[in-house]
């Protein structure tokens, strides 16, 4: 089954209105055995295509997840990317910066965990914090030490998608393809999330006050991915808005963009040409004489 | 089922012979379909597991996978952790140093990659090459530019088991468990495998001419890896020597001893306490307000 996920990419230059972009679709299964199926068979089919990522060795692959708290992140990694072997795939997931990142531009902390050629890199936040949350509260700017030089207010802002849309293209240029998710969420539907997370005491870990206060910047934090999404989807290294208050959809749609991604890459093993097939041939040799 | 694999560890202080360890033993599995529902019965326990550890987030695990060529360590590493959340798994596999690399203490270049509490980390390859391939090839320590004041010949590979061992020892103190696998195989299960990469065009790319010319070493690998297990294997960082000459059982060894060490850790979710319950229960007061 084929979903189509068009719907949901951005489109480059398009401003965004996250109340016009739906937190809830149809469902694209009818049942917990068909979305268990058709899970399934895009796992199967990624983990054939990360293999020949693998062999092929010339093209690496990020995914950068992005979402308010509870909308799903650990959930769509974990049940997208298990099945994947692990030795071509590194998941990162980027929590407060330290001192010594800190004492550097936005964009070195992330620099050291893009994924090498042949493999999938999951980042779970990244440097779009730098312009989401930072965005929100930008007292936590102070921290970064800055000179002044990259200006203050919008043309702050501006300065950082322009990095970031940079950056982004000088990958692609250098064989990584981004692809980036929004898994988008309610307010309503992150309140009962947290709700079950406090009544079942093996979450309780998952939950802190700190999580609840940032709800009051809910208005604030929406505007600040509509800005981000606008500015920083591009032809090279989409957006996708993922609808996410049905988790199990949201895994669906996610993995199937991760797949139609890597199909569009026409990966295959490696040919062995003339010179490769003589070498074989001789060591073939070698090994039946012993 | 629960196999025994006491058997395969090695002792501290034992001294090692590679000709009286089985490169094949009775298989666990009497059909591949037991062989398949053992392994999905350990990766589901393993799954549970790696969970506990992530919440606990209090001890990190690290898991070290060393073999001769086409022994099974990627098919190991894939078909056992595969399954597992990659977010809390990293898989790192050590090829050549770089320069800078060689620029550092033999230690050093690893030790970046070690996993974090609450993760699991794998090495493809080690830190313990530098006791195996250099002892074979003692001609590749010219490019470590050492000053020779770790010594020559027996006392400089010495120094390293003792470096090794109590960098191990260090890592048990502040909460890293290290457990070693030497996938144990017959140097005639290697040649055959290499004829099936030959005939296989898809696994061709595996194969190159340096991998054949590394058997003429075979004696003298056998004897660094005898060496380097019986200097290294000690109670808190033990070596388990798998009979690797049947993929599919070497897998059910190894799954079974990662999930007796995750087992062995008495990982439980985090409780809440006095103070987190009341903090809870004015969340939840908040969010039913709202």
């Amino acid at each position: 089954m084929k979903i189509d996920t068009d719907e949901f990419r951005v489109r480059a230059d398009h401003k965004v209105s996250l109340a016009h972009r739906p937190t809830r679709v149809e469902p694209v299964y009818k049942s917990k055995e068909q979305y268990h199926k058709i899970l399934a068979d895009h796992i199967e089919r990624l983990n054939a295509l990360q293999l020949r990522l693998f062999a092929d060795s010339r093209l690496a692959v990020l995914f950068i997840f992005q979402a308010m708290d509870a909308a799903g992140k650990d959930g769509a990694i974990k049940h997208v990317m298990s099945g994947v072997n692990p030795q071509g795939c590194q998941v990162t997931s980027f929590k407060h910066p330290s001192a010594t990142e800190l004492q550097h531009d936005f964009l070195w902390r992330t620099t050291g965990n893009l994924p090498e050629r042949g493999n999938i890199g999951i980042f779970n936040r990244s440097y779009y914090e730098e312009v989401l949350i930072l965005r929100v509260h930008p007292e936590l700017l102070q921290a970064e030490g800055l000179s002044g030089r990259a200006g203050t207010g919008e043309a702050l802002w501006e300065g950082r998608y322009r990095s970031i849309v940079e950056l982004e293209h000088h990958l692609y240029r250098n064989d990584t393809r981004v692809v980036k998710f929004f898994l988008h969420l309610s307010k309503e539907e992150q309140r009962k999330r947290f709700l079950e997370r406090i009544d079942d005491p093996d979450k309780n870990w998952k939950l802190s006050a700190a999580d609840i206060e940032e709800r009051k910047f809910w208005t604030q934090c929406m505007d600040a991915y509509e800005r981000c999404l606008g500015a920083t989807s591009t032809e090279h290294a989409p957006w996708y808005v993922v609808p996410a208050d049905d988790k199990e959809n949201a895994r669906l749609i996610v993995s199937q963009v991760i797949v139609d991604t890597l199909e569009r890459l026409k990966l295959r093993f490696p040919k062995s040409n003339a010179e490769t097939h003589t070498e074989l041939t001789k060591i073939r040799a070698a090994l039946e004489a012993e």
